[in-house]
């Protein structure tokens, strides 16, 4: 048995989600469809992180065991031949050590999502960013970002589908950043709730319309409250970038 | 009566091109249609320029004729509500005078063209780049891009089907540089044949991958035949950036 740890790259407009789901297509079904029809092995992927359904990959990272020695390289190849026409696609491939992990050894995840901050409807973005017609203050949401950067209990942020044992969670980064009509936010922490960036990025666009204080993100996350919510915002914005290791090269 | 002129922005992927055509949608078309529901006048819409099936734009300019007074930005919201679901948005309404003409006025056209140069398929930029597989040296595309800058006879950078009445343009720019996997190449002349950028395009790719000598490209337009054309680059990579009209502030 050879482990392969992938990083995979994905549109996910028409998919339910990362998670192989019984009501629609998955990238997880994708990759283990492609990888049977290679192989001819039924193999389950495990992946860094779960991804609603509407929300992108850029650099998620997934593993998967093949009994049948195969080139990693070539494996790859393989995979994204016959991943098509599934906007999903392999960008690396390589052997990694039995008792490596995608989810359990990750110690670092990182999304970034994409305001087009514009009254315009999207054309060649559509699908791929939050379109926010009223001028948003990035300064503003970044300063009131920072209130949630830290341990803190997140139940404020969480979806009540979310199956974490607690709601306790160390965000490392969370910054706003405007690029011409994009405002960019990127998010770093071990590991994420579920919602928790959509939930967060929902309350920072409020403040950055000038609809919320920019207290009300602090009072918010102290009432612990999903009541307190302001906003969830769209999945089209989130993109999961990159997920980190302890071996990873700095 | 009075004169609008609109900045377009538009996914072409799913149009035959910018300009009406009998046999299928168009840009012209949907910008017409959403106009005449707005205004309930049959209007024609002159543009800069004229893209093919799959090209995009980011900034095309146009102008069409209202008899009925509207405020410019209110005509704008109304045509993009209009647009809807066409990827097409109206990113800009200004009233102009009578004798200002997006095409004939125009004095400039800028086009972008992306190709991904990367072995994975395109996912989130399907569509929208031409992917090159084989590693592309930049840097000698450009180098041999510059033999085309200048005036020239440009017969074999020109579609068979190209109306313009003599092959000679003066192109005033044409730069290729590199970022990330994106090789990003800019033309700019006051116009452009049919298939110029295209195939001025599929030329430095030829020599990015080291199947034509850097002097090939020179060559090949001294050539002045259609048939020293090396490849016609496809239309997904390319955007149509701005038009630039004298009375522009710089």
């Amino acid at each position: 048995m050879t482990r392969y740890a992938l990083t995979i790259e994905f549109d996910g407009g028409p998919f339910m989600g990362l998670q192989r789901q019984a009501h629609g297509p998955s990238i997880q079904q994708a990759i283990e469809d492609a990888a049977f029809t290679v192989t001819g092995e039924r193999t389950v992927m495990h992946a860094a992180g779960r991804t609603d359904a509407g929300v992108h990959g850029l650099g998620m990272r997934a593993h998967l065991d093949v009994t049948k020695p195969f080139d990693a390289f070539r494996l790859m190849e393989a995979l994204n031949a016959r991943l098509r026409p599934a906007p999903v696609a392999v960008l690396a491939c390589d052997v990694v050590p039995d008792d490596w992990h995608a989810r359990f050894s990750c110690t670092g995840r990182a999304y970034i999502y994409r305001i087009a901050n514009r009254r315009a409807p999207l054309t060649l973005e559509r699908g791929k960013a939050w379109q926010v017609a009223k001028p948003l203050d990035a300064q503003a949401m970044h300063r009131s970002a920072q209130a949630l950067v830290g341990r803190h209990d997140f139940t404020t942020f969480r979806s009540v589908h979310c199956q974490s044992a607690s709601p306790l969670k160390t965000l490392d980064r969370l910054a706003v950043r405007r690029e011409g009509d994009m405002v960019l936010i990127e998010a770093e922490a071990r590991s994420f709730l579920h919602h928790q960036v959509r939930s967060m990025v929902g309350c920072l666009a409020l403040v950055g319309m000038g609809r919320w204080r920019e207290e009300q993100v602090a009072e918010a996350l102290a009432a612990r409250d999903r009541q307190t919510l302001g906003l969830n915002a769209p999945p089209d914005g989130l993109y999961f970038v990159r997920a980190t290791y302890p071996e990873d090269r700095p």
